[in-house]
């Protein structure tokens, strides 16, 4: 798996634990949906400034974020 | 500051701890030593490839490098 496989699978890990889904993500994080579906899928070369939206709309850090095995 | 400019301090920082210059960098993480440069001073929207890449090269974890204030 690399890296964007594994950032995409922890961003589903942790949508799916505070109970949301990729619409409301997308919402909170004012990116598109179908932007949020590649980039849980590991399509997507996502750059710090998404990301970051992304980590805020799940309510944790970036380290959190970027804790896992990769 | 935004967290391109965090991260581009973050870098510095971690870089300057191993005691390596902006060329060994990125000679390490198969980089252009002027896109290091830009990073550091937080001018790229630097995407999560070359983030692993930079982490890896100043041999820290992703959560380790993403482990400050921002």
């Amino acid at each position: 798996m690399n890296v964007k496989e594994s950032l995409g699978k922890r961003i589903k890990i942790l949508r799916n634990e505070i109970g949301i889904s990729q619409e409301e993500l997308a919402d909170r994080a004012e990116i598109d949906r179908t932007y949020i579906t590649s980039v849980e899928c590991g399509k997507r070369n996502i750059s710090i400034v998404n990301i970051e939206k992304i980590a805020k709309a799940l309510g944790v850090t970036l380290s959190k974020l970027f804790d896992f095995e990769y």
